[in-house]
């Protein structure tokens, strides 16, 4: 965000300016050093708002704000922080500032930003907290991060199935459950293993004396703490959770993922597979070029390498390409066109495997819908650039030769852009994984050849 | 959650078989022909699983299926239907089947199925419905689907501030609110604009004769009913939110957006990212071909023209090319070399945009940082490849040439890469529409426009 001038207060020159970010308001304060303006503005924003400026502000204007304003204050932001943004946000700071702000925030998050600390820092936070938290943080640092276990909660009220209602309701008013939790009460048998859910409102709604056994379901959804965050997203989006609780391998109840954790799993799914194809990081940031660098340049030299390749094809023809100059003008155009097309399937085959709209099973159906609609679309465009190759050139062979080349060059990135995911699926790797690379040196080096080779078993027809 | 009875224990012949999924399971009695068999087991399907089923299952089998299965088994279902294929799954029903079947559902997701019939069905189902809900509808109807006010539920319970918390939960229990339902109960005063919110868990721990107006939470995020859907995900995103209050445009409650609600939103628009970047659609069926080519074929066929321009540069300098044949044996390294580059930041840049990462003001940022990740990365590339043409053909004016033209490429794909999807952004238009080709052309053109231009100018020094 490029600091901009704040216009002055008492001028308002613009009527209805467009209202300022939390991060360009706080800026005047903080350049100014005006430190009672920046913690009073800092106390009047929302956290989600103060959070938004933590992840927005420059690195100057950042530690100055930590060093203002009150760990309290900062601890309310951290919640909202992005979790992307949570390990760069806290870098740096000391173990006892990081200690004190930790204290307010829910247990899955500070557990995440202590997951993303150097491991002396870590552990001198978690000496700083009293040993119940402690506990609770050590406990879920022990699932990775992205399982269903490193995404849970484990602050959870759990009855039991012959409470009543009224005793259920007098236990909630002692425990005064804190407000980040969800709406559901879980209940468990004597050895915590999960057999029922009540929510509130089946609560508020039964007479007193009623058991909860009675009142709750038993059709209980619910997820492995080794699951991957994924699954836990894909069963609170299929079954309409708000949320989920997590069971260890014996059915015990762990915790719980709410679905506000994975509207952020769900976001970063989708960044990280547009990302991946493509060879770019989602930890990259606008304001460090060698990040960027360090990150996009191995995916580009391999890119490199491989279009190298696709030269060298080209450079085998080369007395064709003499021999027939006009030959060369079709080179990008099969090639682009290729894949174009090849792209088209990779990303619509990727997303589905990714939503689970289909699996390994459906590859055949899959390798023939993409291979029929590659050949209809190849058929026209092929048809097409074969009347301007004709109508351009006045050779009727060249259109042939283009044209066929141009067919073949869709149907090959059409059976690629499924086969390479399906097969990185099989592999075990994530389907996105620079499938780019793959499918073009792919349509690259196999187009060429086939359009260069007819060319050349053709060559005494082409003037 | 709807509580249904287990399944029998008799139903699990399998044994440690993998699991079959529900399509899977009810296509045997469906081809079959066994109706007894088919009610049976959709009965015992979670709602979820028979819609997951529906989407699934070829159109024959689909058919019978609605033949057979009750309709208020069906209509539990359709709640959890993907939203992209609530249009499709209903298509060609009779309308009364349909009015049954939507008796069921929530006010939201019925809406949401009526918006994709056809005019005259819509209406005969509108016909069928009681008074109050076809109202409830109506109004939501009035709301264009991708807005706010398109998601949102109108079913909510509201109080007064100057309520009891007694008398609160007493109209909760006349009231039996849907389980469907968020758990917040919002405030409004006498013209119905929204004034606070409570959580039935502050309701719960609150003595009874407390007055709503002193437990309300009185700092509101709500959003305005014509706000994109995007914004609500943002916003129950950023705050973390389980449900969001939608208002109208003089603050008055009109209903809720919940989170569950968001996950589809946000897979929905990342897909549609993905897909537009790419020229293909979210609507398409893999059962489908000609859907498939209807949607694909007019950005493959634009990607052709654009394709034959770069054509058309290659043939501006045929005698060029044929005097140095070697040259080209490099055009797909620096077509592909910066259309790759760019393709990178453009996936950055219409991702950060679509996130709230970044803003049309943070233009100059964003392509500053981009400009110079992509002289570095060209730096190295350029010099690798110029390594390569030095040793390949033993010529270091040709390694010059084709290592500054792959430089000065990756540099065109950065900056483009960032201009096009800010200046789509600026005209209103999604940033993703088809950015790929625009991309690609304009590197494809400009690419060999340097590469070959330089070339033509340096031809004394080539051999």
């Amino acid at each position: 965000m490029t600091p901009q001038e704040p216009p002055p207060d008492d001028a308002a020159p613009e009527g209805e300016a467009p209202a300022r970010s939390p991060a360009e308001q706080l800026h005047l304060p903080l350049i100014e050093g005006d430190w009672e303006a920046t913690v009073a503005l800092a106390a009047r924003l929302h956290p989600a708002e103060l959070a938004d400026a933590l992840e927005r502000l420059d690195d100057h204007d950042r530690e100055m704000l930590f060093q203002t304003v009150p760990n309290e204050v900062l601890g309310e932001a951290l919640y909202y922080v992005e979790p992307h943004f949570r390990g760069q946000l806290v870098q740096g700071l000391p173990a006892p500032q990081l200690g004190e702000m930790l204290e307010g925030v829910a247990d899955d998050v500070a557990t995440d930003f202590v997951q993303d600390m150097e491991p002396d820092t870590a552990g001198a936070v978690l000496d700083s907290l009293d040993e119940d938290r402690r506990h609770a943080i050590e406990r879920l640092l022990t699932h990775p991060e992205d399982t269903a276990g490193g995404r849970m909660t484990g602050q959870l009220v759990t009855v039991r199935p012959e409470f009543t209602v009224a005793r259920t309701l007098e236990l909630l008013r002692q425990l005064q459950p804190d407000a980040s939790q969800p709406f559901y009460l879980y209940v468990i048998d004597d050895r915590r293993r999960l057999c029922g859910v009540v929510n509130l409102r089946n609560l508020i709604t039964s007479p007193g004396e009623t058991l909860v056994s009675s009142v709750m379901g038993t059709e209980l959804i619910s997820v492995r703490a080794d699951a991957d965050q994924e699954e836990a997203a894909r069963l609170l989006r299929q079954y309409r959770l708000l949320a989920l609780p997590v069971v260890d391998s014996h059915d015990r109840l762990l915790g719980t993922v709410t679905s506000d954790d994975v509207l952020d799993v769900i976001e970063e799914e989708a960044t990280e597979d547009m990302f991946r194809m493509v060879g770019v990081s989602e930890e990259e940031d606008l304001r460090d070029v060698w990040r960027s660098v360090r990150y996009r340049l191995p995916w580009l030299s391999v890119n490199l390498l491989t279009a190298l390749a696709a030269g060298y094809v080209v450079s085998l023809f080369q007395d064709t390409l003499a021999t027939v100059v006009v030959l060369t003008a079709f080179l990008p155009v099969i090639a682009g066109h290729g894949g174009n097309a090849g792209i088209q399937t990779l990303t619509v085959v990727v997303r589905s495997l990714a939503l689970g709209r289909v699996s390994i099973r459906d590859a055949s159906l899959l390798i023939k819908h993409e291979v029929v609609t590659g050949t209809i679309m190849g058929l026209v465009s092929g048809s097409l650039v074969a009347l301007v190759a004709l109508m351009w050139q006045g050779d009727a062979w060249l259109g042939l030769v283009v044209g066929v080349a141009l067919l073949a060059n869709v149907v090959i990135g059409a059976v690629f852009g499924t086969l390479i995911p399906l097969a990185l699926d099989r592999l075990g790797q994530d389907p996105a994984l620079s499938g780019g690379i793959w499918l073009t040196t792919t349509t690259d080096v196999l187009g060429f050849l086939f359009y260069l080779g007819t060319a050349t078993l053709m060559i005494g027809y082409l003037d």
